[in-house]
């Protein structure tokens, strides 16, 4: 395996452009954090253009969230356009539960395109691939967090079936490729209390996938580690009066001074067996 | 009347679920208050998907700001679905005055649709209701504010003819439901220096009355003192330096640290008679 | 000549409503800048309502950014109106190198509307007029930096052929109206590591040449100085553990405590023969 250091390394010095199909909510953060980690971003999300813009890019990472017609088709162009190049994809079903409309553009997508990465959390693998439509918002459901023995053996299955590496957060973040589970432990709850950090994950994910095109899973592990790490180190700073806004502002500044070595030492994961 | 300290209670211990329509410009503060004040946001905005996500929601919040015609839909789809299950639905006519387009939507929905409350400014409400097309931008027109009294008598006209709450911000914030008023005298005009204070009042106007269903006049007192004392206690950490940047960030931090007990003893308003 | 005090004064005087165009990624910072500099901005990208919203301003300032045909058509309505009522009109032709949709887009744009300043970068510049098409994404490619005198002549090939000024933010600043040159040596390279500073700068470009629109020339330099120095004075700014976060905030604040003083002895530029 590479050390995570080894990981970040590569994104900081081969500066991967990464073309983010985001949404309206997050699509500042989520262009600010790919500078922060060292990489370039690239907004496009016409059906007019997208092919295009994905055949300059190291990665795509593509999301699901705040849904239209056009933005499906930019999706689904994107994506097979990356798959017909070899340009890793980075898939977030932001929210898939929440309506009909998100399941089926993410069937649709998920029939066409193949990714190399399906970030999410534990509500969406459910709607995803038990077809359930119980998810609450686009939130995490904590009850189903409780079951983590249960949650490993869905991400696992879900590896399988689509060939990809999962890259599932929640009480324990869980990272597989259906064969290499890992279980990540950075983070803090204080997360959840800002919008967007999973889609600013799902892009980070891009730019380490996008530097580390032959290593996946490493890759998922380490954007993973480095976004919780980064929370970890951003709630340190709070002071008296700080709230959501300041730490929003120390994440970002934890990201973009994060090292390589930082991470190697401040990464909490495990080998799941 | 229940306190203030209960309807801001209500909001953390029940934490509701809010459907936000909000603009490009402001989404993303929109979700963060949301969140910030203890509530859960959810974004989306087309129609495809909206009237299944105002199902799932206790409130919805729909501003007309950046409009186009797919989303003038989506306003008309969530607002009837909200209606027709009993949500409370909050509406931003932001900036209607601007150009008939956003006239014909506002008339649109206002015809088809019943508001719990109207938030607006006062530029905004005249151009609703006076149809007086010289509302300047979507800023609130000071020569205007300065009659009060015509200010309160043109709130208790609308939300006599709407039958609804207005929570019209400016000089002196005015809520009325067209028999009881009130009026709020928290705030700074640093809030103006920030683009989108209007937007984010309305999507916490969102999650109070989502908490509060029973009680629109005085969940809008809440979100609108709660927000002007939010920009107060922001104002009074500003050091050496700061400026609008920072002032954005003490904002959200404020909201998001306010208790019950802060709001109570903070918020700054009378009965009017 | 004007001083820039004189120009920075008259921004925050007269106050102009600037309407913006921008795009989904900067949309939020770019109201907020024109905001912090003292005018006011309106955001409306819809052909059903850009002509109207353009008529009430003083400015209007159209990006590339995100562009999709109804973007397009809006910022052809947009523009030719400004035209029509000599209102000033600024183009940022964003990562136009990076597909054949925005290659035309901009190409239609420019058959029909007549901009007062074109603000780009070099990478922009180069696919305008040489129609190459080996422009790195959005950001300006550091290697056709190197030869600035090969870009003065660019720019002001383009001014005179465009019968505009060219405000082209590098290494160094350049800007010209094909006659005039001035180069301008404000800024630092961490404003790169934050998304939007170029559409930031358009904007509040928008403003200046809003509030002076019988000095495009001018108005486009104390823009670029204003910029830069400020960028400057953030930086200064930075602690330990800031980031880009907290950077960009100071960014905002810097714009926002700008005093026409200080833009004159801060603004670093010269007269180039």
């Amino acid at each position: 395996m590479k050390s995570l250091s080894e990981i970040l390394q590569r994104v900081q010095t081969r500066s991967p452009l990464v073309h983010c199909i985001s949404n309206q909510v997050a699509s500042n953060d989520c262009a600010n954090i790919v500078l922060a980690c060292g990489a370039s971003p690239i907004m496009a999300e016409d059906p007019e253009e997208v092919a295009e813009v994905t055949a300059l890019s190291k990665a795509v990472s593509l999301s699901l969230g705040t849904p239209n017609p056009r933005k499906a088709e930019a999706l689904l162009r994107a994506g097979k356009q990356a798959n017909a190049l070899g340009i890793p994809v980075v898939f977030d079903p932001v929210g898939v539960g929440v309506s009909a409309f998100r399941q089926r553009i993410a069937k649709n997508f998920l029939d066409a395109v193949h990714p190399a990465i399906l970030r999410c959390n534990c509500s969406e693998l459910r709607a995803l691939c038990l077809e359930e439509e119980n998810a609450r918002g686009v939130d995490a459901d904590t009850r189903q967090e409780q079951d983590e023995t249960e949650n490993i053996r869905l991400a696992k299955a879900a590896a399988k079936k689509l060939n990809c590496v999962v890259a599932m957060t929640g009480e324990a973040d869980i990272l597989t490729d259906g064969e290499m589970t890992y279980l990540g432990h950075n983070g803090t709850p204080l997360m959840r209390k800002v919008t967007g950090t999973g889609c600013m994950l799902s892009v980070l994910t891009g730019a380490f996938v996008g530097a580390n095109p032959d290593r996946p899973l490493e890759a998922a592990l380490g954007a993973v580690c480095a976004m919780g790490l980064c929370g970890e180190l951003a709630e340190q700073r709070m002071q008296q009066n700080d709230g959501t806004g300041s730490f929003r502002v120390y994440l970002m500044d934890a990201v973009s001074n994060l090292t390589p070595e930082t991470l190697e030492e401040g990464a909490d994961y495990e080998h799941y067996r």
